[in-house]
Order: structure tokens, then sequence, then C-alpha cells
């Protein structure tokens, strides 16, 4: 329990650099790159197509007009469409292919990652740097630990980057619920009654 | 981008309470549970759901045969088998009866709730109570905003129980991680290499 | 491959009873249902799931506003909404389910089912008799094959109802696009770029 | 309703021309690739995708090992697995960075398409032809209805690559029963009891 406790306490302080570091001019291009859209097309790979989905969910509550690229229902992305991005690396393959279609029908494309020098980044309009684990300054002090000889992490793989990514736009729906001024209890009215 | 910084602020400061109130003896059985089982399941729906499959690839990684619920490769739950189910209110219909269904066929149930005392929680074997935002005394005062006469949540709907959710299981996966002796390495080399 | 080849003469050889056996009533009444509805969900399990989705992209690219129950993307049911369910048997709990939290919603309830008198096909307003394989006289005849001693189906399971609903559904598509006025042209436009 | 029954009846006469020119050296390799693997991987895009997961989940009701691109749940892919794609014009970018990666890893690559000498057709190492709407003569003529002055087709887009690709598929499975001396009861235990 010691491990697993110490574990999501990295986890906690890591997200906490993370709010420290956001950029507000980046987040807030990302947001007029989300209320100008006339469609909002999500996508990530992996955990961060999880976290991708998990923010997708909440835009719908928003009433925003909202697909996740993958799934069986998509329309056509077009010239005043936007599309989130989110890899941490900036180098998934199906991501960077999805962001080039957007670009050549013209839509604009947000990037969430840790790169902004990614390929992706340099593809997207809007980069928002959310960091992850290769990215913080003597991370290796609180993230391994030595067991029995072996080293292990507190955060492997991707964790830091798709748990951040996933707070960072759990954050944001908040600031664009007060923009909009859409009430919990009007988020609610719109949640799924079948699941 | 104060609301957004704020929010995210919150939910930190959340889930440092649910580090705080874990189980020991709670956690330590559902380990049990995952580590004895042939075969784990896990189920959650919504953005739970999303915390269930974000969960399983990494027991995946760790070598569990581990499948999710409502995807479309699922063999039949067995005796032996360990179904994980996730809930922040203990009451969603399709998680009850898939707990149901699973009891029946006389595997091992352990529930991931807010709620020990709610219908999943009672026909579980095992519950690991993981705190959302109803069950924090006092949560109002540090969870509400008011701005231009609206009052707005810091973190709508089930916001707190899935992120808790999210962060205790990948907690619980480093505890896992120890105890089996994987290392981060291992788990990357079991990562998916198309997606 | 003999066996192959016997085995899918026999899915059209009962796809094409299914042709025959169609009732305009059953089918017009779907019909009206899908047109007069402000959204319209769809909703089945494992493979009739997959036959869901198929005929859900479809709807989109006729510029009919549909959703996919157990996607993340799913607003409430509505009283002028229209659910969709597919079941052979009529008897899938989580579908049975979904229809009766649709009946409370005062949504109207399509089955496309081969039994019209189960539990699903009760509750439902519509239902569209598709015959699976246990509907048919005689069939143990031309579905079973005797080899090595063992006996083998050529459409094991629900094969045979999960490919005539998706015909059907298919065919159901060209008859709306003819009612609709909408060309396969109309259609490609609204076809996903990214997939 | 003769519409219906008309795009109905068109899409069972194309798939009884697939039948008749499925080549059954084409057929086997494709078994053999199946039967070998240590894993076998299946991926489509859009429908197909669903064609895909269709196949896998009788795969799996077979005992075989199988996994589907894109689900959360999905190990590297290695020297000794098989990965099936399935796309109809072959040139589906997705499916093609998938095969290739397939191959960089060694894996052994089958693509059912309607073009053997599409970019995929190119990179798999067994292909099996799965006519659609654009390779058989004189197709205009069963697949077009004039109404109204417009002009309709009986079996819009993919469709009937994607139906054509699903019987092949399921009448595949019956010929893998026999192989394998796997009954349909053998299957349905398999089968998942929580859907």
């Amino acid at each position: 329990m010691e491990i697993l406790k110490e574990a999501m306490r990295s986890i906690l302080k890591h997200v906490e650099g993370v709010v420290d570091s956001l950029d507000p001019g980046e987040v807030n291009a990302m947001i007029d790159c989300l209320l100008n859209a006339k469609k909002v097309f999500v996508y990530g790979a992996g955990r961060s197509g999880l976290v991708a989905k998990a923010f997708a969910m909440r835009l719908m509550h928003l009433g925003i007009n909202v697909y996740v690229i993958g799934e069986i229902l998509n329309p056509a992305i077009e010239e005043e469409d936007c599309l989130v991005t989110i890899s941490g690396s900036g180098e998934t393959i199906s991501i960077v292919n999805a962001a080039r279609i957007a670009k050549n029908a013209k839509a604009k494309i947000t990037a969430i990652t840790s790169y902004p020098n990614s390929t992706l980044g340099k593809i997207a309009d809007y980069v928002v740097v959310v960091k992850g684990r290769t990215k913080l300054e003597g991370e290796k002090d609180f993230l391994m630990r030595q067991i029995k000889g072996e080293h292990y992490s507190l955060a492997p793989l991707g964790t830091l980057f798709e748990v951040s990514a996933l707070i960072f736009l759990d954050g944001l729906i908040v600031e664009l619920m007060t923009r909009l001024g859409i009430t919990e209890e009007q988020m609610r009215v719109r949640h799924a009654t079948i699941e």
C-alpha cells in the first residue's frame, strides 16, 4: 500500500506542476478553436484516446457538436471544423496522418502534446503543452524507486501525460461552462440515460 | 484561465483526500482477487468505462489475462474469474446486472464505488471505497463558484470519482509491478505497436 | 473450400427466405418511426451490435440524427425519439433494459427480432420480424453437415439472424434514399474522411 | 418495399458471384496464415472494421488467440503473428500503415480486398480477392434504378464488399470448425455471458 500511495502522490505532484506550466495564450487559442468551430473532432490513440473520449462526452454535455475519430459515427471534416489531437510524443502515426488530412481540408488543428516541436506540433495550428514524464527536470528523483535491486517507475509509460491531459481537459470544461453560462444541471439533462 | 486552474487544483485536492482515505484491507483484498483469477474482467459505464479500459490496458502490460466487458472479444465468465466493476453510485443498471451474472457464475466481484452500501456494493465480494463528490464533508465550499449570479461546479457530474478511480488504479498498477517484479521495460515490450 | 462455399450458399438461401417473409406493414411502421424521430438511437449486443453500428453509419450518411447506445457520445433519450433495437432472441438483458428506459421516456421503440412475442417484442411499439435460425421449418436439413461422425452447423450461433438483419437494413437504407431523394453522391460527401 | 426487396436481392446476387469467384489457393493460404499464427490480429476501417470484429468474435469462439487493432487491449505484433486486413479499395491509409508496421515486425499479412494490385495488396503476403462493386462487368445494369429522374444505387458506397466479406468470413469460420473439429456447442460455451 505504501508504494500505491506514493505512486498516486507522484502523479498528483506532477499534475500540480502542469497546472503551473500551462500557457494562457495557448489555452485561449484552443478555446477559440473549440468555440468557433462548426464541428469539433477529437482524436487520440491508446490511453490518450480514452482521454479524448472523456473530453468529448463533456463537450457534448455543453451542447457542442462533437465527434470522436475512430468511432463509427463520423462525418467528413471540413473547413470550419476544429480537430483536437492528443499525443504525448506528438509522433503517433495515426494521429499525425489525421492531422494532415484535416490540414488538407483546411480545418483548424489543436495539438495537446508534451513536444511542441514534434511532427504533430508542427502541423497543428495551435499547441497546448502538457508536460509528461520526460520533460520535467530532476524527474527521475521522484519517479523511480529501487526495490530488491530492481528499479520501478512510479508512473510507467505515458501515465503522467495521460492523467495530466485528462485533468487539464476537465478543468477546461469548467472554464467553458462559465464562459458559455452552462450549469451542471443543464449538463446533467444532456447526459445519456441509457448506458 | 483562473477558473481552469482552480478547477484542476480542486480535483487534485480531492484526490489527495482519496489517497488518505483508502483502506489497506480493501485494497489488498482487491489485489488478491486480481492475482488469483484465471481471467480478469473489467466493467464500467460512460466515463467510468473509460477508466476501466485504461486500467485493463495496464493489466495486459503486466501479463494479466484481462477482458473489457462490452468489447467484442469476451469469453464466458467462470468460477475462477475476477470481475472488477467501477461505478461511483453503485447503482448503474448495466453494471449491477453484470455483477449478478458474474455472481451466478460464482466468479469473484470487486466493486470500486463511493457507496459501499449500494446495490453493487452489496453484491460484490470485495469493495474498495473511492470517494466521489458527495461523500466529502464541506465539499460545496471548495467545489462551487458563483460567477455573475450563477453557481458553477468546479468538477461537474462524476468527474471527481472518475479521476480519483483512474489515479487509484494507476497507483495499483505500480503496486502490482513491484509485487510481480515486472519493470516498465517489460511492460513497454507488451505495448501495442499498431494503434 | 467446399464446406466454405456450401456455408456461404446456405446463408444466402436463408436470406432469400427472409426477403420473402418481410411484412410491408411492419417495415413501413419502422420507416415512419425513423423519419418522424427527432433523434434515432440504435442498440444491439455482440454481433447484432455491429449490425446496429453498420446501420447507424448509413443513417448518418442520409443526414439522420443518429446515435449508437454504448458509444461514449450519447444524449438523453426523449419523447420524440426512436430507438431501434436488434436482438435475435428478443431476450438480451441489456437490450430489454434499454427498451424499458426508452419506454419510460415515452420514446418510440422498434424491435428487429426473430421472436415478436419475446420480452423485447412485447415492449416495442413496432416489431419487424427477421427470421433467424430456429424459425425456419426443416432448417436442420440444409444447415447441418455430418463430417467424420461429428455434426457441424453451416451457420453457427446467431449468424443467420445477424447477416439477415444487416442485409435487411442495407435494403432499408436504399428504400430511405429513394423516399428522401438522397443520392449515393450526397452520402459520399457525408462519409468520414479520417478513419 | 419493392425497392427494399430489390436492393436485398441485388446484394444476394452479388454475393453469389463472390462465392463462385473465390480462389481456393488464396483461401487456403489465408487459412494456413490463421492456423499457424501465435496471435491473430484483424483490422478494418469503418464498416469493414465492423466485419473484422464480427470475424474476430468467431475466431475467439474457435479458441484462436485473436485481437482487434484499434481496441484498447492489444499486445505488440510479432514475427509469428498473422494480421488479417480488410479493405475494399486496398488503399485505406490506416490499414496500409498497419500492414507496413506488421511487415517490419516480420508478421504475416493477409489482405481481403477487391484490388489485389492495390498498395495493401502489394504489401500483403497473402491476398483473398472478394469482389466489390466496381469489379463486376455490367454491374450498373443491375445496381442502379432511375426513380423520378434520379439515379439510385441499390447498394451504395462499400455495401457490396462489406456484406460479401462478412459472408465469406462466416463461411471461413465453418471451414475452420470442420478442420479443427470444433462443434457449435463448443463455440457456445466460449461465448460471452455478459454483453
